[in-house]
């Protein structure tokens, strides 16, 4: 008997059914060798309901899959409770499903209502293809929508894909601070925190730290630290920014990867790990869930076209233009911009999209930008005077920058000398120190998870890939 | 040739040399195949110098592994600047070493410093073995330190392997959020967040979020949405707690796993999900890391025979007694408590000493807490009115709980009317809806994972065993 206690949903069951785990969705070939499950024992939830007369059909669903299981039942077994959203638990018999549309079905002998669902006050609809915006309103359940659950499964197995390129490559995992007393390269708005408890008490107060404390923006200046012990570092983690924007590109809280290599002396080899992680974790995700990346093809970005496009991406090498290019190629552009292209002035997201248009509508690095535009972290290339510092960005359509690094400046004088002139000396000393005690040419880089998910899955607003949005003004549950 | 741009430092130099990665610590039987490999350039950090009259011997350490590479040269290429702690790339031949000590070893052509290190102030000393307090006190250096360095390898290595235990078992990984606008099970101190320039502005502000928001202090609340849609899901991430404590049991920022479970009816369920990662994430450290686990069982706690304790505990299945034997126990305990035992008071450090003590110095699982004592969402078990409730806490020893649970109240008059007696039915109505729609019985549990390395490792100070410890009075960097 297939017990209730059997992990990880349909999945699951068809292995217990001895099915190849890798082939889980052609299930009508293998049920081949073994017609029929008897005593079967399903729990889940209804997806719809549909009784005729001399049959009665339930679709229910576990989450292991976008797909749902047919259960097949004679119409005594309805109930009132037996409605969309209600959580059941089906005993019967898993046969070869006589449908084209799906592999196996359950022949249904008892019919049990674990949790009934209250249709009526229930937001989700049968059947209904709800807008994102609509379910966005209710984040305690708008996993239970199709969309969604593909978008978690989705984000699980990115995450674990990520995890597993890095550790493949031999590189050591850190847990980079959350809580940090430095507002590293003072990024935009910061949130800072205190206990709850001198909120209350004090304007005056004394911190819980004793200094200050602030959400981190980055990990780097920690990955940093460890490249000074070991030559391959990554962190994958929460980051924060207090920007006052409730745009579709923005949020509160979200989720990087970062990467710093140690003994590195070419932009060439970031950009490589960059191209390597991307094409590795999307073709995992691609084969991993090709139901759940489809149904975003399909039906959420039909118009972008994003599964030809991606495969046409992972086939050819990323394009590398320089900034200095990249401006020229702005200013010989017959289009007008709103920000006059200009060296030594910011790429503004008019020209990104431009530039990525130019390219064919592909991933393009740009590399090399003036001195004065970056942090003072990133490497002088010494092509003039304080003229471009070692930093590339990777564009990507629809986007924009999906992911920023740089060589890092690891010659004592020249950081001396820049710190100095931006008086953080002292903030700084320890990250000196790093410079004054073996210090090795490294480099590294940072994604964004969330812009990485939007991009191969087509989603315009970064609000539906992450399970809770914490953006200005919002912080549901 | 075996060029510099290899990731994965020594381990894989050996793969290139066509070495088995499995056994990447048997070099010396492989290298019988391929007695040497010509041109290899290796770079790491100088670990020692040892300058003999016609040799120069130098350990380098590239942080791939705790084993360093000894480098055997003519004394010409001695130099001022190469000393302990600089950086280094050698160039030369990688031969059978003739020593028992190590496999292999690199016959230098060519040495170049890198990077020179300060060693009049570097606070790290030449093969010295320095106490984890000293080392701590150096946030940004203290990963140069073979203790630190072997801790983070494993923690990088348990961290990859609870990844892969839920993903192996179907489990869909949840990134819960870190900024939340519910205080949770009102547990301890909570940290509170504002952008930095609201702090500066006013002390009659407006939230960022339009509601006071704090850092979580578990995902457990927004897990239980998920599990309202998937079977199995996890969660790996920061929790904080604002307590005022420097002991060596807490920090203010801190690791969880967390899991729940759908269509869960037995606390046994949770209980051999919680034994079963225990034992396989256990297992798989210990055969991965070795070196750097027997680093810790030998030189940092080697009175506590931690790797035959261990050896045992996986062999064996935990223990469990309810919490009303538990009481029963320590209340026909020869030992005077400060604490006296008694049901329905919580257990105290010196009990749970005790038990765990009493069942042999194993982990133990202690259920069934009296109602009055746990948080509002465990399920109650109807054995009495509002009697006893469905949780467990794993007790290990020398850290006391390693991990909590229990079945969550699914029903949905129950949980009411706990609400409305706490007065939190507002605040939790998105809770109740969990219940209204489609509930189902469920249940969870949380590991911290800084005491779950504590333990594994036998390391006394929870500040040794995460990279950038943080707690009251202390947020270095």
């Amino acid at each position: 008997m297939l017990g209730a206690r059997t992990q990880g949903g349909w999945r699951a069951l068809r292995r217990c059914a001895s099915l190849p785990r890798a082939v889980r969705l052609r299930v009508r070939e293998a049920l081949g060798a073994r017609e029929a499950a008897d005593a079967v024992r399903v729990q889940g939830w209804v997806r719809s309901v549909r009784s005729q007369k001399e049959v009665l059909f339930l679709h229910i669903n576990d989450g292991s899959s976008l797909e749902h299981l047919q259960v097949v039942a004679n119409p005594s077994l309805e109930n009132r409770v037996l409605t969309f959203g209600s959580a059941v638990e089906v005993q019967g018999k898993l046969v070869k499903s006589p449908h084209r549309k799906q592999n196996m079905e359950l022949q249904a002998e008892t019919i049990r209502v674990v949790g009934p669902c209250d249709i009526w006050s229930f937001p989700l609809k049968m059947k209904e293809r709800h807008p994102l915006e609509y379910v966005r309103q209710f984040p305690h359940l708008r996993c239970r929508n199709n969309t969604l659950g593909s978008l978690l499964r989705i984000r699980s197995e990115a995450t674990a894909a990520i995890h597993s390129f890095f550790q493949d490559n031999g590189y050591v995992h850190i847990h980079t601070p959350i809580i940090t007393s430095n507002d590293c390269e003072g990024a935009g708005e910061l949130f800072q925190i205190e206990a709850s408890s001198e909120v209350r008490e004090s304007a005056e107060k004394t911190h819980f730290f004793n200094v200050p404390a602030f959400l981190t923006v980055s990990g780097q200046l920690h990955l940093e630290v460890m490249a000074g012990a070991f030559t391959h570092v990554f962190t994958f983690g929460p980051t924060f920014r207090a920007e006052n924007s409730q745009s579709r590109r923005h949020l509160a809280e979200f989720y990087m990867v970062e990467a710093e290599l140690s003994f590195t002396e070419s932009l060439q080899d970031i950009m490589q790990v960059m191209e390597d992680l991307f094409k590795t974790v999307t073709s995992t995700v691609l084969s991993r869930c090709p139901h759940d990346v489809e149904l975003f093809h399909k039906y959420v970005a039909p118009a972008q076209k994003t599964k030809d496009r991606l495969e046409q991406i992972l086939k050819n090498k990323f394009v590398t233009i320089s900034y200095s290019e990249a401006v020229e190629i702005l200013k010989q552009a017959s289009q007008t911009f709103t920000f006059k292209p200009e060296w030594g002035c910011d790429l503004q997201t008019e020209h990104e999209k431009y530039l990525v248009k130019h390219c064919g509508e592909i991933p393009v690095f740009v590399i090399n930008y003036p001195y004065d535009l970056k942090p003072f972290y990133m490497r002088d290339n010494e092509d003039g005077p304080q003229h471009t510092v070692a930093a590339v960005d990777l564009l990507v359509p629809g986007i924009g920058e999906l992911c920023g690094g740089s060589l890092r400046e690891e010659r004592l004088p020249f950081l001396e000398s820049r710190l100095q002139r931006l008086g953080l000396t002292d903030a700084y000393q320890w990250y000196l120190d790093l410079r004054k005690f073996g210090s090795v040419p490294h480099g590294g880089f940072g994604m964004g998870f969330e812009r990485y998910l939007q991009y191969i899955l087509g989603v315009d607003n970064i609000k539906d890939v992450i399970p809770f949005p914490r953006f200005s003004h919002s912080c549901l549950l």
